[in-house]
């Protein structure tokens, strides 16, 4: 079942080596199936060329499996806490990409600092607060998902105009309208992580972009006004 | 129509991957006929390894697309304000390559530090002003292109003589005597920005290059003294 | 005669340029036979793409060569010292990446700032004290081993929880319960040294890792309670 | 004539692309010999992999061509200053390679952080003052010759154990006992000149090496009581 979704979760986690995203397996990309509200998932451990339509994992929305002989990755109830609460995602994707945790390991979001980001985020990527220690010792991949969450509404951020968030002191996770797409905004968020790295360094105190620049770019691509591409 | 055009400005289009100026489609070349005044450009989106000459777009002067079934790259307008301000230029080059973009969201231009920078640029490459609102409103790339024209203007430079330009929170346009020369000089831009990003690191207090050097190396390869090549 | 072990040095030696580890013949690899208390290292100055299961040498605990005509790595020394008194560690290898090279020259260790380290350092890569010119000028590369033995046991860290360590003004060595394993912490350890050091560079403030992260982290990869992978 | 040196001097020149010291044609090797008084150098403005045996130069130590139907690089002069002045070097290479060339503009030496710099420099890699207009404006590439040979005089350092300098805001030359070593130095610098940089930017107050440790890792390699290698 779900073939269609298990090739594009294939295909989205063999991208992620393929855009220097991962070291060794410290990546995995998920695909939701809202109809029948699963999802398919990396297995545990297993390494990007080892990968099969077969050796993917299906999961319900409580984490149980659904199908597959090998563990799901260990990150999926995060996946599933955005699943249930993000409308319209139907790809999630999670690394440790090297600039983008640079930002979560400091425990600061990604300022858009420039149209790059503008293009694809609507605003700065935020980062979440750190988890207290009854979060972290219980349950502590679903309460990573609710601290993502817990950020988004307290910060009234549509996650479907910032589809990344940094976890802090962990890594970011991103999202998109499939599983490749979510791939697309991880390589977007790690490119425009190492440009705002690089701008601080020259200048410290330049402001985030001006809010009509945010709305052309951001606009020019999304919504009903877009007007690049074909 | 325009065949060796068209194959200069394939060919400058891929060249942009290749050389590792661009992720994704983040980038585009035009070459400009002068004799007909007629513009070939990237499509707007498409990726550079399906560029042909047949999906390539001519535009005139005013913008309207003249050949092609595609729409024109989105910065198209910037493209066309150069060619009609900047006598003998034939190709532009619009990038968002990583290290002169830390320097464009910093709001800096790329001062001369180096023999690197003096043998391509006889001097600082700049940086625009911020955009009003009423110009990122209104004719937004349009106005790119003349926020350009503007700064060279105003600091008196020869676009000839300095072919690039760093455009404020946004990216660098570079343009040469045809496509390739301009890709050529957006390779150079990314080097020097790189260095002189690392150079402030170790001594922020350097001055910029002095002028006798500056001319001895702008001058052995460019104008009636030259001597660099065969 | 250590068929096995050599196969499996060979492979690790082999690995140090794939995974971009090493310029040049700048690292080395040594796999233990504990029964035999044999260990099997690279040659001294041989390239890595001429080494073989013949070129490899064999040596004793106390550094006499049992087999080979070769040279072993003149970093033997330091390999022996490591086996004899850090239990169960069976591969150690030895480079100048560069990132943890950085730490090592700045004579500081690698703080533990995210999950990445957490997941497989039990807390902060140590870095050694400068050596004494007496300790320099008599058996230097004993008197290394010596001194990373010293690290560890004055900061009461067990080497089988930070299988790594950076010597002062040197490079790092890291070690593993096999030759590959000790390769893999190497990757690890150049890929947490350059976010450790970008992450400073955005926020020299951030605090070490919380414990009850680190314990989440460490532990779900390693001990009893282990479930990540398969 | 000369053809095992132009054989050398050709390969050593293709080298510099293989090993990133380059961009575009920003870098050349000459190889010397000592016999005929005459050195083998690439021609000015030719793509590294247009080169073959027939189209290097030969040129006397006046500068005047001797055999070859295209010009020498225009660094030729500086090539030639150094084989007047260092005795025993047969090697020559000039690059534009990123790190070395950041420390260069900067106006700064390499200094000795590490042992990785000990093992092939004996001490900090000198950079010259700046050159005056008049050395500038009158037979420059003799001058910036002449630079380099009044650094190693002035600070009494001995060409054979620095093979390297940085011309102040310009860039690196390097050089050895033949045109392969001389490369193999400019690949040693570029990675030190990275790690120096990255070094100070951890600590900056970190002294440089400890003698008795550069002793001790200058003369494992070098000298008549080397003992690393075969």
């Amino acid at each position: 079942m779900l073939e269609d979704l298990k090739q594009q979760v294939l295909e989205a986690n063999q991208a992620l080596p393929k855009y220097k995203l991962v070291t060794f397996t410290w990546g995995n990309v998920s695909g939701f199936n809202q109809e029948k509200q699963l999802v398919v998932i990396k297995p545990s451990g297993v390494p990007y060329d080892e990968l099969t339509i077969e050796n993917l994992v299906v999961v319900d929305l409580e984490g149980n499996v659904v199908e597959g002989t090998l563990k799901p990755s260990s990150d999926t109830p995060t996946h599933i806490v955005l699943y249930r609460h993000f409308p319209n995602i139907r790809g999630v994707v999670h690394t440790h990409s090297p600039w983008a945790t640079s930002w979560a390991q400091a425990g600061q979001g990604i300022p858009c600092l420039g149209t790059t980001q503008g293009d694809y985020f609507y605003g700065k990527v935020p980062c979440t607060r750190s988890m207290t220690d009854a979060e972290i010792q219980k349950d502590y991949e679903w309460e990573t998902g609710n601290v993502i969450v817990e950020t988004f509404k307290k910060q009234n951020i549509d996650p479907s105009t910032i589809p990344s968030v940094l976890v802090h002191s962990h890594a970011p996770f991103n999202w998109g309208k499939d599983p490749l797409e979510a791939v697309h905004n991880a390589v977007v968020l790690e490119e425009v992580a190492k440009m705002a790295y690089h701008t601080y360094q020259i200048n410290r105190d330049i402001p985030e972009l001006d809010q009509a620049l945010l709305d052309k770019h951001y606009l020019r691509k999304h919504g009903v006004n877009a007007y690049y591409g074909q």
